[in-house]
């Protein structure tokens, strides 16, 4: 059950802030009490020296899915901020478009363990790319 | 000792080809064996909700930093990629640019493991802001 | 499909190997392709200071579970290492006996990566303590 | 500058407290606010299948070093838990005893990030064989 009747509101609102994310071109593609999804296309101004996405922009989708995973179950007036993340690359980031699901596996008043998995999106498939352990804390919103 | 005599044209040429490097500003501040250090300048583009540089952006950073860190220890005809990478997020990254410093830690002929400072450079002076952690593995160049 | 038909038997000789885990009293408790889950009763020589299992006994059953799931996807005459790993703790180890889960995430000719859940079981019930992501190398074994 | 006179008392007895250090034969070798060294004779009980010591005995000893680092620095009347370690193992863990060395990266309010390097002595000699990066949590004393 989300602390907070409007979650969703909210994390639309936080998304809309995230600059890096719209530079990114991610879209919430799904969005539920503890499940947060954001898909990106791809774009050829993210690549790193072999033309496939960047570990760094892989991880960028997966550290906000996880980060708003998780501000979905967090009580009003806060906000969630990422402590650290680990990231395996499990494939290269090859595909028409990204998708980063982040699940909470555990929340805590203060901190909340998040795992998202990222999907390379090629001939109408989705293909595990990386895996993302989160740790995030909640915090009192300084109004 | 560097295995590649050409270990500085061979990082620089695999560095303008990270079309994400180039978006993201960073340039080559550091070059040598074990140590490459990149900087760039704080973009709006690549903020988060609270106009803080995003962790994936820091993580971008720091990511090219290893992996090239990496390089310039890897014998000639060869690529390197990151397997995996852990970040701390040690303060907000808020600054006039951010510089990541990759060092390696353990070169070996398949895997090399490198540690990353990042810093904020704000008001002349270097902040620290993040660690990584990562696993790079060394590959022969597929002509 | 596992690459090694004798999988089962290596598994087996290698754990019987492990001295570390005969002194945790831990047991292979499942042995699937890609899965393996090991057990170990409380004991309270591998305490931390309020009582509880110490994070460093919960990782070694984690690590091994990791191990040895990416051990039974392994071709014959090789041997897996753990290349690093990271550990959530969600909760205090607290229970009559603990269960790491380890899963193959996806498996490669060199690197493997897992997850691993551990579980304590209290009450009849299994309670998730921990989740830790693991990279696995596999190598020809020097005979 | 250490935020409880007493921390020395407070590690030593917490220390003493911990189980798995003393079944692991482990010792406090250096003691300074935002470091704590910790070294432990090599003891055949916690090999893994090749006789070195398990990555979970390795680890077990750097997250005990970074958790009294961190504790180090902790006020009076709180205690410290590890939230999430990482670790990277560099080299066999082969030698006469182990030295974990914890140190603090950045101590929060709530949050401590630290590094702890680990070696193993052999012929007089370090050699590193792994690094971890920690998050531990201090939390008031339920008393």
């Amino acid at each position: 059950m989300p602390a907070n009747p409007d979650y969703e509101q909210v994390i639309r609102e936080s998304f809309s802030r995230q600059a890096h994310m719209s530079t990114l071109g991610a879209r919430i593609t799904r969005l539920e009490p503890g499940r947060v999804d954001l898909t990106a296309p791809f774009d050829p101004r993210f690549t790193q020296q072999n033309g496939f996405w960047h570990a760094g922009a892989v991880a960028s989708l997966a550290d906000s899915a996880n980060g708003y995973a998780a501000f979905s179950l967090a009580p009003p007036d806060t906000d969630v901020l990422a402590v650290e993340f680990k990231i395996n690359l499990l494939a290269p980031a090859e595909g028409e478009a990204f998708r980063a699901e982040g699940r909470v596996l555990r929340a805590g008043r203060t901190l909340t363990a998040c795992l998202a998995e990222v999907f390379a999106i090629r001939d109408n498939a989705s293909h595990p790319i990386a895996t993302m352990l989160s740790t995030i804390i909640t915090r009192p919103v300084r109004k």
